[in-house]
Formats: C-alpha cells, sequence, structure tokens
C-alpha cells in the first residue's frame, strides 16, 4: 500500500505540471498513468467483481492448473418460477442475456478451455444468436434432455464422442448454472483443484433458514440443527471420467428426480465430494427481484472507476478537478483532452466524463466511439459518456443544437454508448455556483450508475 | 369480469363525451369513475401488492378475526452480513427505512391491534423518529436482548406487563422479521387463524437448494431427500399464553443458540405447529443486493396506475389520448383538468402526468401538492408529477423558465413530490412526431418507476 501511496501523490504532482504546461508533461504524466493503472486494481472487460480481477490479472489459474479444464452450464429451465415469459437464463440486462455474463465468467479464464452450453432444442438458434453477438469464442452448443440431470448427461457427452477434435476430454469438468453468473475465478480455482485431487468437489453456504421436517398431513416434525447442514450450491467440479462414469450408471429413476451430481459420484463412484465454502454471490437468479439485484450488482461494478476528461480550458480542467473531488464515492482520474492519450483509458472504465467550455460534442464523441470499437469496448457492456457544457454566459439552450445531442446519442446508442448531456452554468454568486457543483456531482453519479437507455440524448440542467 | 368490461367501455364513451363536451358530462364521468375505481382493485396507501390491496378492500380479516391480535418484530441485528454499516432494518428506500415497511403491512390491518417493535438500546431514538415520520400508530417501541430469541422474549413480555393498558394481553401474537416488508393479509390471516385453532404456526417455502449434511472434514456425508423437508420462513403465530409460556420454561441455552421458535413452543409445550406454504415474496433482506430487488419490487408496485390530466387544448386531449394508449403496461385514466376532480384521484394512484399546452406550471403544482398534503398522501411513498408541455410552434427554452421550474421541483421535493418535465414539440412531418410520441411514453414510464430524486426539476425533450 506504501508504494501506491507514494505513486499517487507523485502522480498528483505530475498532473499539476500537466496542466500548467500540457504539451511538455503530458508524455511523462501518461507513462505514469499507465504504471500506476497496472499496479492498481484493473476492470477486466468480461470481469465483475474487483477481488476477481485483482486475481485475474495475476493470472494464478493458469499456473497452477496445467491440466485441461471444460464446463458444462445447463440452461435448459424454463423459468416458470420467475414469473416471466422468458426463461430467466435468457432474460437481458443491458440487452445482454443472463447466460451470456455465465458464459464470460468462464470464458474469461485462460485455463478454462471449452464451455458447454446445453439448451433446449427450441432455444438453439436463440444461444447460438448469443453466441454470435457477444463474440464467445470457447462455446459449444448442445441439446437438453427433459430433465436437469438428462441436460447434464447430455453435456458430458459432448467431450465423450472421439470423433469430433473440437471438444477433446477434460481432465476436469466444471458443472455450474446458467443462472449464477457472479462466480469468481478464486472459487473455480478451488473447486477445480479439489476436483482433481478427490474426483468431486461442490460449493457449499450455509443455510439462510432453519429447514424442518414436515408430517405428511403439514405439522412440524422436527427441525434440524442448522449447523450440521448447508445449502449445496454451484459450481462443482469432477474429475471427467468419474462424474461421467456415475451418469453412464445411475438409473432412470436419477435422471427423472435426482437433483445432486454430488450424490451420483458418491452413490455410483464411491467418490465423497470435498466441499467448499462459496461466496454470498453465488445466489441462483430464480424470482424476478433476483434479475433487479443482478442488474444492481453488474451496476455497482461498471461504476468503480470514470475517466475525466478536460478540454484546454482553464475553466474546464478547474472544473474537473472540483468534479473529482465531488465523485469521491469512485476512483476518478483527470486527463486532458488529446486523441493520442486515449486508447490507453479506453481498457481501464465504461466511463467518460468530458468537460468543456465549447458547444459542439460530436466530433469528440464520434471520435471516442470509434476508438471504442475498435478495442471492442462496448460488446458486453455499454459504455457512457458524460458530455458536460460549461456555459461561462447564462444563454437559452438552442433547439437545434438540442436535435442534434439528441441525433448524436441515438447514433451512439446503436453501438452500445449511452451518451448524455449536463449544462452548467457558471456563476459567479458563489452559493449558487457551490449548489450547481454539487448538483453536477449527483447528476453525473446517477447517469453513470442507473446507465439508462431512454435518457440518452438528453441535456440536463444543473 | 363481465361487469367491469361493461363498465369500462361504458366509461370510454362517457370519456369521449366529457372530452367533446367538457363541463356536461364531467359530473356523471367522475361518478362513474369513482365507481369504477372502487370496484376495480385500489392502491391502498400502505399495501404493496395488489392481490392483498384486493384483499384488504373486502376487509376479511376483520370479519374472521374477532379475537385480538398483536405483531411482535425483532429488529436488533447489526446486519453484518449485508456489507453495510447500517443495520438491514433501518436501510432506506425512497428515503424511509426498511422496517417502516414492515410496520405498515401490519398497522395497516384493522384486526391487528398493536406491533411491538423490538430494538437494539442504541436505536431507540431512530426508531422514535422513525416512527413519529412515518406516522405510525399502533408501535411500541421494546429494548432488544443480545440474541434473536432473548429479543423475541422481551417483546413478549411488553403485553405481560399488567400495568401498561397500552399493551392489553393479545389472545394470538404473530412474530415477524423485520426484513421481510412483503407479508400480505392473506397469510397473516391463515397463520393467525391456525395459530388459533392449533396453538401455533409457521410459514414455509420449498427448499431452493439441495441440503447436505457434511462430515467435520468438510466432505459430504448424505444429501437430504428435499421433498420431506422445507425452509422455515416467517411469520409464525402463536397462541400468546403458549409461546409465553414455552420462552418462560426454555433454558438459557435455547436463548442463546436457538433459532426457531416453533421449535420452543413443540418442545416446552407440546404444541406442533400447523405449517402455512408462503409466498416467494416472503423472502428475507439479507444482503446488499436484496435491497435492491426490494426497491425493484417497490419501484414495480408503485407503478401500476397513473392519472393523465388533460387540459381543455384541444391538442393536449389528444397527446392524452395517445399517451394512454403507449403507457398499456399501466392501468391509467385520463380526466380533465379541474380542482374539483383532484381529491378523487388522488388516492387512486400516486402517479400524476399533465399535459398542457402552456407553458406555466407552478400553480398548477402547488394546488397538487396541498392536495396531497391534505390527505397525507406522499408520507409513506414518493408521488411523481410529470408536467408534459406540449409546444405548438418549435421554439428554444428559455433559461429563466427552466430555473423556475427546477427551483419548483427543488420546493415540492421537501413534501416527498418529485416533478419532473418533459418538452414535446408538436411536429407537422408524421414520422417524426410519431418517433416524438413513442419517445415521450417511454421516459415518462421510466420517471414513473425510477423515482429518482436527482432528477427531479429537469426539462427533458423528446
Amino acid at each position: 500500500m506504501g508504494t501506491v501511496t507514494i505513486q499517487l501523490s507523485c502522480l498528483r504532482h505530475i498532473r499539476k505540471l500537466c496542466f500548467s504546461c500540457p504539451w511538455e508533461g503530458r508524455r511523462l504524466f501518461k507513462m505514469l498513468l499507465q504504471f500506476h493503472h497496472e499496479t492498481q486494481r484493473p476492470l477486466d472487460p468480461g470481469c465483475l467483481l474487483p477481488q476477481d480481477a485483482e486475481r485475474s490479472a495475476d493470472q494464478p489459474g493458469r499456473a497452477v492448473v496445467d491440466f485441461p479444464v471444460a464446463a458444462v452450464l445447463p440452461a435448459g429451465g424454463s423459468g416458470e418460477r420467475m414469473g416471466l415469459t422468458t426463461p430467466k437464463q435468457f432474460c437481458s440486462i443491458f440487452n445482454r442475456p443472463l447466460i451470456s455474463y455465465t458464459i464470460q465468467a468462464f470464458e474469461r479464464l485462460p485455463w478454462i478451455v471449452m464451455v458447454v452450453v446445453v439448451v433446449a432444442k427450441d432455444n438453439h438458434d436463440l444461444m447460438l444468436n448469443i453466441v454470435r453477438k457477444f463474440n464467445h469464442t470457447k462455446v459449444k452448443v448442445v441439446h437438453g434432455g427433459t430433465t436437469r440431470h438428462r441436460s447434464i448427461y447430455n453435456g458430458l457427452q459432448a467431450f465423450s464422442d472421439s470423433t469430433d477434435s473440437s471438444t477433446p476430454k477434460p481432465k476436469v469438468v466444471i458443472i455450474h448454472d446458467a443462472v449464477r453468473p457472479f462466480v469468481e475465478e478464486d472459487l473455480l480455482l478451488k473447486i477445480t483443484l479439489a476436483a482433481k485431487e478427490q474426483g468431486a468437489s461442490g460449493a457449499i453456504r450455509p443455510l439462510v433458514s432453519t429447514v424442518i421436517a414436515t408430517t405428511s398431513e403439514s405439522y412440524l416434525d422436527h427441525s434440524l440443527e442448522r449447523a450440521k447442514y448447508r445449502a449445496s450450491e454451484m459450481p462443482q467440479g469432477f474429475l471427467y471420467d468419474i462424474i461421467f462414469q456415475a451418469y453412464q450408471r445411475c438409473s432412470e429413476f436419477d435422471l427423472e428426480f435426482g437433483t445432486e451430481c454430488l450424490h451420483l459420484a458418491l452413490q455410483y463412484c464411491g467418490t465423497n465430494a470435498r466441499l467448499i465454502e462459496g461466496p454470498p454471490t453465488l445466489w441462483k437468479v430464480t424470482y424476478k427481484r433476483d434479475l433487479a439485484a443482478a442488474e444492481a450488482i453488474i451496476k455497482e461494478t461498471l461504476s468503480v472507476s470514470a475517466c475525466i476528461i478536460a478540454e484546454a480550458e482553464e475553466e474546464a480542467v478547474e472544473l474537473a478537478k472540483t468534479l473529482q473531488k465531488n465523485l469521491n464515492m469512485m476512483e476518478t482520474d483527470v486527463i486532458p483532452c488529446g486523441k493520442e492519450s486515449n486508447v490507453q483509458y479506453l481498457s481501464k472504465t465504461r466511463n467518460f466524463i468530458h468537460i468543456s467550455a465549447s458547444a459542439s460534442s460530436s466530433l469528440w464523441v464520434l471520435e471516442m466511439v470509434k476508438c471504442f470499437e475498435d478495442i471492442d469496448h462496448a460488446r458486453l457492456y455499454p459504455v457512457v459518456i458524460v458530455w458536460v457544457q460549461l456555459s461561462m454566459t447564462k444563454q437559452s439552450a438552442d433547439s437545434q443544437e438540442t436535435d442534434e445531442f439528441m441525433a448524436l446519442a441515438s447514433e451512439v446508442k446503436q453501438r452500445n454508448v449511452l451518451l448524455y448531456g449536463i449544462k452548467i452554468d457558471h456563476s459567479k454568486e458563489l452559493e449558487q455556483w457551490q449548489r450547481s457543483l454539487e448538483r453536477l456531482g449527483q447528476i453525473t453519479l446517477v447517469l453513470i450508475r442507473d446507465r439508462n437507455m431512454a435518457l440518452t440524448g438528453q441535456m440536463l440542467h444543473v
């Protein structure tokens, strides 16, 4: 932590230099910022949880897992419990189906070689479209069976087909629910290593409610002692040969009514699973309200950082620094506006706040969007641009400008870039100016956090 | 259902009459609308779930429950699991702590006479402030113990104090978690009646995960057969004498480490609880993500209906009708603007869309807010006013108008009224007009659904 502090204070110093002397300090500033970012936690494109990003950055998995690992995601469910017509794994958050988030949680790990997604026949084309649209490169789509166990079995069989060289048999296979998108590398690694060593492993969680045995007439029979029991969750890991054999040996009754893969490995292969305590984020998106919870988690993760880009005008730079202070719940960097510095920052955040005293936004915005496209930055999550227009003289909004801004926003929304405008009138009256600044911070934060699709193109006032 | 259909079509006819001849048809229109509303499901102020509202309207509880019923809400928890510094029951949704929602779920039922809330000593003043601010009239605040069972015991003891006439001993007492705000009357009634009959009753839910027994070395021992077990949830109901006796008899170990009231009633009074299947909305707000889920449920419930108020101009009426069509996911009524009709609609919804071709909003808005205050309409939930300004000639926004609107919004926000503006330019070009109308619908819906505090006072454009 000590080194980081020194870096940061050093950075601030350099930053000051840059602003007072924009062209000379910039190269040094860029180098240092890059260094700063590489030592800080980066927001990995497919990574939702910061701890996870940290691990991904070190890539511990690649060092430890020197054997092939694949995943099977049964996604054949109908989602009736949700009270929705769309099966829950295909419900979208930011126009992207939940299952794509889950796939990405696996695909981003270099030590996972393949993800087999098992879907109902009716959803085969839908699934292929998702794979294409979100550029999933490790996925194989397989048809499901009538029950969860039959679907998993189908998924496992994809690897046993020796004629298909695209799906070589893995050493360890991880089975996971399509509707648990927030699984972390750390846990996947533990599950994988325990499966390799023990033959089977599974994530568990403490029970949230007391479990009771009921009589057939719906009376309390007895309650279980909570401490001795756990909820069995996903992911679970297995030596491929063991779980495949268990499925080959198990009964029709198991395939029809069973729920627990760990149980099959124990009963048919004598393998006692190693149990590993997982985090609360393992929870399964089951009800409609869970979608709101998942969306909230994704929104929060996407809003941890922002890049404030200030035009050269002194007032813009000043405003940028004040805004940075007011956005203290986010990690922000203030950088001067300039083409060449863009790309480096792009991969660090999905939130950009541009501050300028000039009215026209379109050139800069289109240039940014071009950069996003070059690095495929907005494919998985929407990128936000907040265009802050500092106006030195109080003036009415030009209706043509408003229309142009909305047209621009509508154009870039096609590429998953959400453009919002905020107009702030400079005021000499201190109290009013303070109020405007405060509101600027609040609204900027709300726009970034909410990523509301319907409000793009609006020019708000503070 | 047949009668409702006839009413509605009849209503539409009358509505047409009213608009073509605003002064003559209005009285008939008002009478019919009132009738229509009273036979449809009303949005009870404290009621979050529509089914529940329906029941509350019929007040089945009052007819069936002819004995005193009280509730105890243990709310002493620290909320560590949530990853928040504020205990979860005091976390706010729309500036109102979760516990107030839960209290209201009981307080609104006429057959529940008293709600004892048990809080940690440190939170006593906080709790009293909540009771005052949200005008809870049936609440008694009691100090908690060091464990959940001790807190419940303290709550029960409040009724045994014969010197305090404000808390007479109830026949049945319902124990419920402060962090399960969505409990419905239907279930409370079932729990109460079963407790009266059987001595004890409890809500149950199917298990969401397989429950497994673990060995002391964290290996799988065996998995339970899901069908035989249930998760024990809240609320639970008891004959007061039974549960109080159970607490008096139970051991220190029970008070310290026990989790299950049903278990105490069984062990110390030989009372086998009757178990009643509850709905998924019974879930307990445990993690930070659950707050987002709870907020989503509240938002959805607050957005089921809206009242569109059109000024007399022909274009405004036309626009109102089109907007009504575009808001087809909500129950909307279009009514003409007029003081006398306001109050009747006020109690039916918390969303008002005013459509006018004139620029000044303040008089009408302040009049509405006055009406809200008269019926205490915005105490428990924020009320939304969307001010739609139809402009017949394309013109730039006047910066003074913008400032005035923002000042007005800021003033009424103090009274929990969220004011937003939308400016729509009338266009003779059909395609553009259609696009504007579509956007008007989308943005209106988003404003009503989100109830975003930071965006009040904004004049949006479509």
